[in-house]
């Protein structure tokens, strides 16, 4: 079934004006916000999201106009609610996350937020199916950090999140079995917190039985802050000491590369071809399909 | 062992001012490139790129001063090479990727040709390993898609090309079955080609397999180009000549749900909880990390 598409710039059903943009800040860096997130941020009436990243808006985009409705983490549900309530009554609303909405983010709460009214036939169900919601994509931080240390997402590769706040830890055991079986790069998102803190061992130790201890691994935290940090490790030698719940780790394939930089720092990347088939052969990729 | 960040925007060991950029265009739209590949495609005096990459280049960001190198298809090494033979002569070189050029694009084939100067020891290694080369990210292909559908990359997901140019097929089917197994969404780049015109369809045979008929299939095409297109269907209604190589294939997971929206279009989301563990409660998925 073909479907029109709804343009993120189009507001064909907003009541009274109103619009609602979940909107992705990127790594953190105006270089790499996209126009058409810092126009949002500019035209928006209120401005919601969890503290730092609301910060971070202003920073980026600032000064703004909007009303700030800074909250702390863990209320991403009533986040959307708040958001879907203003849109609703005419102002033009944006939901601020990190990186890209998308990805472990607020997009996902906020359809999610919409769907729950609408299933549960809510008071509010019909009110919000008439909001104009539009979501502006972000550079998400394993894009970041892998930009930052050549390309080791250069080839297939797997985004999980360690998190088993909402998911059972043997699904997550289980995806990192499987996805280290399939020899797939592996890009792991909120890998440690105070409230975690023996998963990522465990994570690494289950990677060790199926990779080398010569695995390139890339730590990276705040990629595009004025904080940044990279650090390239292996599997042998990374420790979960070195990671903490800004940082996002890429762990290599069996094919991911790593050798030193003229600038004394160590280049990481996944070839576009895969060993058994590698003759070194100089064949595209990509045959000019979108990426 | 940690390494000092070399950033895209510092220059120390540059050739007499000479730099190579890997730069990405995004999905295609002005308001979704970044200002930092905005400014590099400016600043430059060379673009390097397949042809219809670099004309993009010029529409969005243009006029550019830089002499373009457009390209056909299937020549990256040549591309990569000639990109650091300008540079290491003194030459501002950007090597033009679309969506995200670490995501099966330009950066892996950049990276590439260093590595294989260096291990050979090349006459030009020393001459390639002193320019000062960066990478900017960009939106990929996935992301624009998912933005326009809702969030069905919100949860853990496998981004896999299709392509069987560069790794045996064997290694894709076995790519796709575990990470159907491991109930992961999947982004399919390199869907389909008139070089590979069954695959695809193997592919949707082989999810069929694991997944039930209703999961959400959402077809992104030219997302963020004036020709844009979007279908939402699903795994049991897909077929292969819905999709180009201008495609990009998104498949749900075992959780991925699609609702209509109010607009007569179809939002589709994954959630941020599994099922298995899903009560409902409201708990954050990402406690403050880089998304």
């Amino acid at each position: 079934m073909s479907r029109p598409v709804a343009r993120a710039g189009a507001a064909p059903l907003a009541s009274a004006g109103g619009w609602l943009r979940v909107v992705g800040l990127g790594p953190g860096s105006a270089g790499l916000l996209a126009p058409e997130a810092a126009e949002a941020f500019r035209d928006a009436d209120d401005l919601i999201g969890y503290f730092p990243y609301v910060e971070m808006a202003v920073r980026l985009a600032g000064p703004l106009r909007a009303t700030l409705h800074a909250s702390d983490n863990r209320v991403e549900m009533e986040r959307a609610r708040h958001a879907f309530a203003l849109a609703a009554s005419g102002r033009k609303v944006v939901v601020v996350s990190s990186g890209d909405p998308g990805i472990f983010a607020m997009a996902t709460a906020v359809i999610e937020a919409l769907h729950a009214e609408c299933v549960s036939a809510g008071e509010h169900a019909a009110a919000w199916q008439a909001v104009d919601v539009g979501i502006v994509p972000g550079i998400s931080a394993a894009q970041a950090a892998a930009s930052r240390v050549g390309a080791p997402l250069g080839h297939d590769f797997c985004v999980l999140s360690l998190s088993d706040n909402l998911k059972p830890w043997e699904v997550i055991e289980r995806r990192l079995e499987l996805a280290a079986t399939a020899d797939l790069v592996l890009a792991l998102y909120n890998p440690i917190s105070k409230a975690r803190p023996w998963q990522l061992g465990r994570a690494f130790d289950l990677l060790r039985r199926h990779l080398p201890a010569t695995t390139p691994v890339v730590l990276g935290r705040d990629i595009g802050r004025p904080a940044e940090r990279l650090v390239v490790s292996t599997l042998g030698e990374v420790t979960p000491e070195q990671v903490d719940m800004r940082t996002v780790v890429i762990v290599g394939s069996s094919q991911t590369r790593a050798f030193p930089r003229g600038d004394g720092a160590t280049w990481v990347y996944t070839p576009r071809w895969y060993d058994e088939a590698g003759d070194g052969e100089v064949l595209s990729n990509d045959e000019g399909s979108p990426t």
